[in-house]
């Protein structure tokens, strides 16, 4: 895969978000502010808070896909195995990080209870990464970098590392159209296949949205993605009603 | 696994979920009532418009968990391919339905663009669930159920067909506690050990959330959730401020 074309994945641990106790707005945010800085999120998984779901996940994913993101189940706690997970899942022993451990002891100070160091026990490999943005730094086992699940931590956290993910941005455009899907699939299948490496993606609205479909076109070549956005206009004629999200 | 304890599996079909253009709100919706309906989810996955990738997870999930719940991708465009993917992750040809082929009909009326009964080809043995609450039928190939992507649909649909999916309920409690996780993790591992069919979980709140931590019991078996939230509140002792949610 060329360099300016980067993939990720996005595994979120936690019963808690499949239990639908709460909504998880992390796999949100990292899909959007991926996709931002031009990487293609190809696939999100939610897994229990267990080891074996967990690293069957990373043991898939992370020789597949450039960058694998994981949010949640990195506390102190027993119901806490994210990192016991990715390490099973990249085939790796759990080690006590010694700068962990001071990152740690510092934080806590003289009154730390003795099971907030398991929070130092990571992947043997793995780096700190810091950034004077934030307290803690993010732990990264070479492409799999592990998020906490409070979303104002993992929203921090990502920021100040998201240079790593940085790529050629997407270019794109939006259609408002007036017309069924079954009248213009025809249509749509003939634009698609002459440009091969722009996606075009069709949606009905919810009732209530002022407009039928929208049409989309995304991709990392910026002339080709406006010559499809043309083509469809041209082919769309009446049916057109705008550009630009409703 | 018991008739009392079945597991679920929701797969979500979608570029524009991946790319963070529309934010997912089907699986929060399925794994909240399938949990309410007493069936454990046990992974959600959000993968591409693309056959290969629906077809994997299809084929790892059905033969894991007692349901697989799909949404997205059945419409007429040529990124409408979740019925090719589901077919393949099953290993069954896709075949133009009859039954499937006059509710099209019969809704689109005369004027059908032929685009439409790409809606009609369905996986090999694939069953229309009706109800008269709906119009289109649930489509269920064994225990894999499609639901469409459009959340007022899937949500009619299946409230339609839960009916399917109940089983005996879950027993829970939720207690609201000062304290940090690493003051307490040792005493949680400890009630974990004792109560093996009940999940503790402990969760640390956001900033602004008048509470420290919350923890959360949950179990098939009420007496053993009941015993282990006991257990909790004695340990916890002045800790403890409340019950319920915050």
């Amino acid at each position: 895969m060329a360099e300016t074309d980067p993939t990720a994945a996005v595994v979120v641990v936690g019963d808690e978000v499949l239990s639908g106790r709460i909504e998880d707005s992390n796999s949100l945010y990292l899909c959007r502010r991926l996709t931002d800085l031009g990487v293609t999120v190809r696939r999100v998984a939610v897994v229990p808070d267990d080891v074996p779901a967990i690293a069957a996940e990373v043991a898939a994913v992370a020789p597949r896909f450039t960058h694998v993101l994981t949010s949640g189940g990195v506390g102190p706690t027993h119901d806490d195995v994210t990192m016991e997970g990715v390490a099973k899942g990249l085939a790796r022993p759990l080690v006590r990080h010694p700068e962990a451990t001071a990152v740690i002891r510092k934080f806590y100070g003289p009154h730390m209870a003795d099971a907030a160091l398991r929070m130092a026990d990571l992947p043997e490999g793995a780096e700190l990464v810091t950034s004077e943005h934030i307290r803690f730094p993010v732990i990264r086992i070479d492409n799999v970098w592990v998020f906490p699940g409070s979303p104002h931590l993992l929203q921090a956290k990502f920021e100040a590392v998201k240079g790593h993910f940085e790529s050629t941005p997407f270019a794109g455009g939006v259609l408002r159209v007036d017309a069924s899907e079954p009248e213009i699939a025809g249509f749509l299948s003939q634009v698609q296949a002459r440009f091969d490496g722009v996606a075009i993606g069709s949606y009905p609205q919810e009732p209530g949205v002022p407009v039928r479909l929208l049409l989309t076109a995304r991709g990392k070549d910026a002339e080709a993605v406006a010559a499809c956005l043309a083509a469809l206009k041209e082919g769309l004629g009446e049916k057109l009603v705008g550009e630009g999200p409703p």
